[in-house]
């Protein structure tokens, strides 16, 4: 095959202020054509094969009044939205990375990009696994579960563990972290659908909860009769603010995300503040991006448990969703419709290249 | 003068759920007698001199589902309203506690009460320091302010402190601790009127922000450059949300109080929630009885530094209202109307007593 001289691409066109639009008069992505440049020395030409769509890139496009608060810089607009991606290297002028190889890399919505070979991680070959693992359970997903569990939330044997979004990606790995490799006493999922639910029990949760239920608010007091030490939120608004009178004292918050508020110009609404101060709540903040120290080291601890059995990590864990190019942000709207179990991957379409 | 049979007392009617009412048919308080009952062996009887006025008291008597989750038990429907007080022995069966000993102990709304000699902390002679003090800023005030800052948000010199309430109590130690016994870089007050802020900044804030001028968030945002490392909240609500925007990277909240909920039954809005994942704030409630092993030691440091000028404790930082014994209620409401700056005390005036 002839390299590509040219990729197509997803720009984004403007911050969206409540959930993006991908038709009528201002949809909030746009696709265009852009040049390839010609490699340098240690430069590799990458094919996306996999994207990674996390809750965490909406905030991303949003409007910042200093940018340089964040803990990325945000997608300007004008910018190719940002994502991670499996990629083959189809091109090389690196040592030490050949063409043919598949790795992780930041890669963005586009066909092909040229990395240098350092921001690219050649995904390990352990049977039973797969590339797009490295994108979920054994990638930044995996490793927000397992960190914000045991160093910021501080999970012990002895807790009663909640996990909201419990059928996602984080959560789902939360769950079994919890159960399987922490043994927390008890762990109790929060999720959108009875489906869901059961698949997080099969998982390891004690029970798993459909907060759409009419009856939540008591299932969630029922199924922790004696509070939870830790609450793993994953999507803030209403259940973060039922949680906060389900903690025990001294109870711990790890706020990971907050998925309720992301499309919404709405204020979060707390009617349980007072517990914080009342059962002295700690609510930690987190990034994983602090933990890049140790990311080696968590991805070799969870490997090391998927190999025991301890942690289920297969096609049950991700959904893929075989994607033509135009449809990349489609697929990735799934995340804000309750429409993934598990990781959300876009399998990327071979397809007509813009440079064909 | 002969001892007293018979005590006034304030008892509660009814839990409220928004401002408590002193008049109409239902009012939240109401005034009864009780006999004083004789004392047993180590006991004495308490006249009441001083009472404490504390926003935490809105607390105790709020409705309450889960009683026992509260850090202290609440004042039920038909007890008498708690409240912590300086008060004169004026019998005693208890060695080593003489009639005559002006002590601080647990009275509640009452002119007399019966204690045992192991509640009563009788009130050490500092020239300059008033028993009342003990109440205040050598009492669970000071406490609070200083194992909030230390040992909860965990200032050191190199940060930005905001303190809201800061013409309060507590906020007036926090500011006198953070600038001139920590020696924090900066520190900004927030309080309710021009000459409250113009008293804060006297006792060492480097500016101190009136919340109600029409420029606040402005004000906020240009008395913080540097953000703030730590912020002390007596108050949450709409303040609350405007300095999770005003974090560092990392930042603590102390979250000591919310009187801007107590007397509502609205919730908390928060549109800057986010912030609290993206800047990895912690966000870490917390009661001073927490720290009751420490309270000694920290009454001693908090005096040592009265001694070398470094913080002020004065009638300036308290205000004594002259009280009738019907009016106890009424001066206690002017914690929730902005009435007080420094600590709140009420001087129970003697009057004719119920059983003379």
């Amino acid at each position: 095959m002839a390299l590509p001289t040219q990729t197509r691409q997803w720009v984004l066109t403007h911050n969206p202020t409540s959930l993006p639009t991908l038709s009528g008069p201002n949809p909030t992505f746009k696709q265009s054509n852009a040049a390839i440049p010609a490699l340098k020395d240690n430069q590799v030409l990458l094919k996306v094969l996999y994207l990674s769509n996390d809750p965490a890139q909406r905030g991303w496009i949003s409007y910042h009044a200093n940018p340089e608060r964040l803990y990325l810089p945000p997608v300007k607009v004008g910018d190719v939205m940002k994502a991670r991606a499996v990629a083959e290297v189809v091109d090389s002028k690196a040592k030490g990375l050949k063409k043919g190889t598949i790795v992780t890399a930041n890669a963005g919505w586009k066909e092909y990009r040229v990395a240098d070979a350092s921001e690219c991680s050649p995904c390990a070959d352990i049977p039973g696994l797969k590339p797009t693992h490295f994108l979920g359970a054994l990638g930044m997903t995996g490793m927000t579960a397992l960190y914000g569990l045991r160093d910021i939330a501080k999970a012990d044997p002895a807790d009663t563990v909640v996990v909201s979004g419990a059928a996602g990606a984080t959560g789902s790995m939360v769950v079994q972290i919890a159960k399987n490799l922490i043994g927390c006493k008890r762990v109790v999922g929060i999720a959108g659908t009875a489906e869901k639910c059961r698949w997080v029990e099969s998982l390891g949760a004690d029970v798993c909860l459909n907060y759409k239920s009419p009856s939540f608010k008591d299932d969630l007091a029922n199924a922790t009769p004696d509070y939870a030490n830790v609450y793993f939120d994953n999507v803030g608004g209403e259940i973060l603010d039922l949680m906060l009178a389900r903690m025990t004292r001294h109870g711990r918050v790890a706020a990971c995300g907050a998925v309720s508020a992301y499309n919404s110009s709405e204020p979060m609404q707390f009617r349980n503040w007072f517990q914080v101060i009342s059962l002295r709540i700690q609510i930690l903040g987190f990034i994983v991006l602090d933990f890049a120290p140790k990311m080696a080291e968590g991805t070799r601890e969870l490997i090391a448990a998927y190999k025991e059995g301890k942690i289920r990590i297969g096609d049950e864990t991700e959904m893929v969703v075989d994607t033509a190019f135009e449809q990349i942000p489609r697929t990735w709207m799934m995340l804000f419709e309750g429409g993934n179990t598990g990781k959300l991957i876009t399998k990327v379409k071979s397809g007509e290249s813009a440079s064909l």
